[in-house]
C-alpha cells in the first residue's frame, strides 16, 4: 500500500498538558497504523532537521521509507491546541517549510501499489499522484480539509469523482456539500460516483456510507483522551490497512475495516503523538477489537419472532 | 409501567418549518413510544384547554390516562427553535400554567407499578412519586435537565442515588459531574450506586454505561430530521417499554432495549410532534429494528484467528 501525505513535527496543547516537537503528520500516523496490517510505503518530504531516529522508528515497523525524501530546509511544523474542545484543534501555528514545495514523484515500484491513500494535501498534488500510477489501484481513498474546500474546490471535486472512498470529517462533509446532516451530505457525495464516504466524527465514531449499505461504528469510550492528533489518519491507516491485508473491498470487509480503523484511532488518542500507536502488540490490537465487539453487540430478534409489539387499539 | 412527567402543547421551529400547538411533553412521548411494547399509565396534569381528541389518541393506543388530571387553567406550553442546531433546542417561551402546581398523587393501582419512569420534572416531585410506591419497583429510571442541576442539585443527586438508571443528555451529564468526557462522567455517576447511566447524544446515538458493561448504539442516519422534539423521551419509552415487556433487566435485555429506544426516537424525529410515532405498525418497528442490526453488524474475528497483525520488526 502507498500513502502520500505529510510528515511533521507537532506541538500540541491538550487538557493533559503541552507536548513539544512530537513526530506527526498524516502520512506518519497512517503508515504507522497500517504497518500492523500490511506492507506500506510512505511518500513525503522532510527537512535537514529530520531526526534519523524517527526514520529508523518507521523502518523498524517495516514501513518502506524510500519515498521519504529529505531536502534542504526545515520539516513541516504544526502547533495546535485542544484546550477548548478535544474534538477540534485550534491551529496556533503552521510552518510549511519544505512541505511548501512538495511535488511527489513516485518510484517505479510505488506506481504499482494496489492500494493508495491520498492523505490531506493540495488536491492538485493528490491528482498528480493518482495520475502517476502505472495502473489503476484496486482501491484509492483520499482525505481533505476545509482549506482545500475553500481555495481548491474544483480540483477537489474532480479528484473525489475519481477515487473509490472519501474519508472526511463531519464538519468538512457538511461544508463540502452545503447539506445540514451527514446522511444527506453523504448521499450528495455518492452521487459523484464513488463507492463510499466515511464520515469521521471524533469521539462519536464514524459512519460508512457505501453505495450498497450504511455502517456506523462508535469511538471507543476512553475515560481519558490525551491527544486527539492523528486520530483520523490512524483510522484511515487501520481501515485501508485491513482492506489491503485481506485484499478484499466487499461489504463485510469494509465493515470490519471501519472497526479496525476505530481500534487504531483509539490507541492513538491514548497518548501524545505516536507514543501508544508505535508500540502495539498483536494481542493489544486483538483485545481492543474484541472490546469493540462487546461495545456494539446485541442479539437480533431470533426466529422471525419480532419485537413484542402490542396491537394498536381502535385503529 | 408508570410514567410521571409533562403533557404540553409545543410550538416548534425547525429547518423544515414552524408547527404550532402540537401535542408534546415528556410523559406523552414516553407513553406513546412504550405503548407499542407494554401497558403504560401516564400521570400528568393538563388544563381546561386540553383537547378531548388528544386524550382519546392516547387511550386509543391503550395508554392508561386515568392519572392524567385535568384542572382549571391552561395546559403547559413550550416553544422552541432548532433553526441554529438540530441537536439542541433554543427555548423561546415556557408557560408552566397548570404545570406550576403539579403535585402528583398516585392511585392505589399506579403505586404497584413494577417499572417506573420519572421524566424530567423537579427532582423533589420525582422523589415524592418514588416515595408513594407501595413497594420498590423492579426498575426505576429518571431523566433530568440543566435547570434542576442548577437550582436543585442536592435533591437531584439524592434522587439519582435511589434510582436504577439515569437517562441524561451528554451536555447535562458533563454539567452534573464536572467531567470533560462522557466515559468519565458516567464513571462518576455510577460511583453513586446506580446500575446504569444512559447518555443520550442526539444524532450521535446513545451509550449505556452499565456497572457491568458499556454498550453504544448509533442514531439512525436519517436524510431529513423534521423535528427532534421528544426524541429523548421516545428513546426512554422504547428502552423501558422493552424491558417491561420482557420483564428482564439483564445485560442482553438492556442492550436490546437501547436499540429499541433508538428505533422509537428515529420515528419521532421523522415528523412533527407525534405524527409519525403515533401511527406505527408492528412491521414498521420490526423493519427499523432490523435496519439497526444492518447498521451496526460486523463479523467478529472467527475461530481465535485474530487480526492479520504483522510482527514488529527489530523490536
Amino acid at each position: 500500500m502507498l500513502v502520500v501525505g505529510s510528515v511533521a513535527y507537532d506541538t500540541v496543547d491538550t487538557p493533559s498538558g503541552k507536548n513539544d516537537h512530537q513526530l506527526g503528520g498524516s502520512a506518519t500516523y497512517f503508515s504507522m497504523a497500517s504497518s500492523y496490517l500490511t506492507d506500506v510505503a510512505v511518500v513525503a518530504v522532510v527537512g535537514q532537521d529530520f531526526d534519523l531516529a524517527d526514520r529508523a522508528m518507521l523502518s523498524d515497523r517495516g514501513i518502506d521509507t524510500s519515498g521519504l525524501e529529505q531536502v534542504a530546509g526545515k520539516t513541516f511544523r504544526w502547533s495546535g491546541s485542544y484546550r477548548e474542545d478535544l474534538n477540534s484543534a485550534v491551529t496556533l501555528e503552521t510552518q510549511l517549510n519544505v512541505f511548501a514545495d512538495f511535488a511527489p514523484e513516485l518510484s517505479e515500484v510505488h506506481r504499482e501499489s494496489p492500494f493508495l491513500f491520498l492523505a490531506n494535501i493540495d488536491p492538485n498534488l493528490q491528482a498528480s499522484v493518482l495520475a502517476q500510477m502505472t495502473r489503476r489501484p484496486k482501491l484509492v481513498a483520499c482525505d481533505t480539509m476545509n482549506l482545500w474546500i475553500d481555495i481548491s474546490r474544483p480540483a477537489l471535486v474532480s479528484l473525489i469523482e475519481r477515487v473509490d472512498v472519501l474519508l472526511i470529517n463531519e464538519a468538512e462533509a457538511l461544508q463540502l456539500t452545503g447539506r445540514d446532516g451527514v446522511a444527506s451530505a453523504a448521499q450528495s457525495v455518492l452521487e459523484g460516483g464513488l463507492r463510499a464516504v466515511v464520515i469521521k466524527r471524533g469521539e462519536y465514531g464514524a459512519v460508512v456510507f457505501h453505495r450498497d449499505f450504511t455502517f456506523a461504528v462508535p469511538a471507543y469510550p476512553l475515560t481519558t483522551v490525551v491527544d486527539p492528533t492523528g486520530a483520523g489518519d490512524s483510522f484511515a491507516g487501520g481501515f485501508l490497512g485491513y482492506l489491503a491485508s485481506v485484499d478484499d473491498t466487499g461489504a463485510d470487509a469494509i465493515r470490519r475495516a471501519a472497526v479496525v480503523g476505530s481500534v487504531m484511532a483509539s490507541f492513538t488518542v491514548e497518548s501524545y503523538g505516536l507514543d501508544r500507536l508505535r508500540s502495539l502488540s498483536a494481542s493489544d490490537i486483538d483485545a481492543r477489537f474484541d472490546a469493540f465487539v462487546e461495545l456494539t453487540r446485541f442479539h437480533p430478534l431470533g426466529g422471525g419472532q419480532g419485537l413484542p409489539v402490542r396491537p394498536q387499539f381502535n385503529n
